[in-house]
């Protein structure tokens, strides 16, 4: 027996709470998996694929007795919820979320959370470019990471737990202040999100190139940038509006080289370029060394 | 027997060049494979591997009497060696190239193609992020795009030869006009690539988040980055300096639309956010159904 909640209730089921419900499911982590989702559509379709033992209409009536309680919401919303489900949080329960930004859940639901609940923010760095309830997937943690983000006089016992329970998912777990996760992902995630999705869009934009040649010759580097841009709109919009500081911050940078690399371009200083791309060329060799993607021959149908 | 042609002479040993060997050498294609580089070890490596029949250490060599000769060097040294072999091209000959950008190989290429060779230029959308004569592999172009630009003139029996020949390395071919193949390929290709390789550069600079932290996390969005910026730095070099107009063109969009994105985080503006988002995903649905890339369901490790 591996159960490590009695009952898990799972706010919000779209692609990480599906997820984590197959996967808690599959090893027996959670006597009991309670569900809710605000949209009837949602519910319906979870009640069918069966991932959830019961499934609630309200996030009141699903965190009643539970030991732990996800919310697994865009970030925008997650605040109201708090204010929502907080009278009928179980004494002693763990209170965790699963949004990419830390700082803004952090002031959105802390002043909700009541003495004798433990809030522990999370962040799994899983995901894929789909979304909804049958997106979801027992493997989906498997090896990646998951980033715990205690706050202030964050109980150890609750925090091992909630770690143990991410550690059976498959995920390898790593704790992080803050701020400072916020900053980490607006490089390597954020960022990069939103200049995919500006290059996708000027891309269709373009009247002399249809978007039919778009797509046709997309495997020519443009392909991994839509897989990118084809990530749920909603979750999106609320990483950006609130890991807005760190998000610009890097995005200036980012303008500032690309105007140099630009100029370089301009001025024909080939040396400019190809010293540059050798740079970030052994920053790929570190990926690869650390395990974070695979250096498969056959991998690639990029090409220029 | 499969044979095209009865001599290929491979100019430059590199990624294309060692998979083309590789994939006549598969179905008899070639009844001789002649190779040679301007790099020692790159021939040594090459003869070692012996993906060629004969290696010689000069093109004028190589190229002589050759039914096929394809320049498969970076762009920038093909005018010079455009102009080393045209005494020795034989007559009825077909010169083609694999470069990325087309019309300045036609410009640098043209003008010393001697009278009875048949210059038909011409662009493989296969790739991978590796570079050097180990790094081909005979399947690399199946079910790649392999475009053909030919220029004014062009006699019809060497462009259906040619086409056959990549047809039968399993490549789709299609015609295009050069200039419209360097707008294409420049919103497809060319500004992707510099705008991964500038991210990555950006994560290598900042000096609060360690480069271990940018390799660790790295799935969240920004291992794709890493990918296509670790492709062959003198290759991306002369694309950029050789299809410079379009390339610029492309960016000076994209910083406007990526502008205009910021505006909207820095103001709030969260209906420009996912209206932007939820168009940018029907594009990525488009790629999908012209099946240039899968929908599998574990592809993603991605996460915000």
């Amino acid at each position: 027996m591996n159960q490590i909640y009695d009952r898990v209730a799972l706010i919000g089921l779209g692609l990480i709470a599906s997820s984590m419900a197959h996967a808690m499911r599959a090893q027996g982590l959670a006597g009991e998996i309670v569900g809710t989702a605000r949209s009837a559509d949602t519910r319906a379709v979870a009640a069918e694929i069966g991932f959830c033992d019961r499934i609630t209409e309200t996030a009141a009536e699903a965190v009643q007795g539970a030991d732990l309680v996800v919310l697994a919401t865009p970030i925008g919303v997650m605040g109201a919820i708090a204010a929502d489900i907080a009278p009928h949080l179980a004494a002693g329960a763990t209170l965790t979320d699963v949004g990419s930004v830390k700082r803004a859940v952090i002031e959105a639901v802390g002043p909700h959370v009541p003495e004798g609940v433990h809030f522990i923010p999370g962040h799994p760095l899983a995901g894929t470019e789909k979304s909804g309830p049958h997106s979801g997937f027992a493997s989906l943690f498997k090896n990646r990471w998951h980033l715990l983000v205690p706050v202030e006089g964050t109980d150890a016992k609750a925090l091992a737990r909630l770690r143990s329970l991410w550690e059976a998912m498959g995920a390898n777990v790593d704790v992080m202040e803050a701020d400072h996760h916020d900053l980490v992902l607006a490089v390597t995630s954020h960022a990069p999100h939103l200049i995919a999705y500006t290059m996708v869009g000027v891309a269709d934009d373009l009247g002399r190139v249809t978007d039919s040649e778009v797509v046709q010759f997309s495997a020519a580097g443009f392909r991994d940038f839509t897989r990118i841009a084809a990530s749920d709109p909603t979750m999106w919009r609320d990483v950006f509006l609130t890991n807005k500081d760190a998000t610009l911050e890097i995005l200036g940078r980012f303008t500032e080289e690309l105007f140099a690399l630009q100029r370089a371009i301009r001025t024909g200083d080939g040396d400019h370029l190809f010293d540059y791309f050798t740079r970030t060329r052994a920053i790929r060799r570190g990926i690869v060394e650390a395990g974070q993607d695979t250096d498969a021959d056959n991998f690639g149908r990029g090409g220029a």
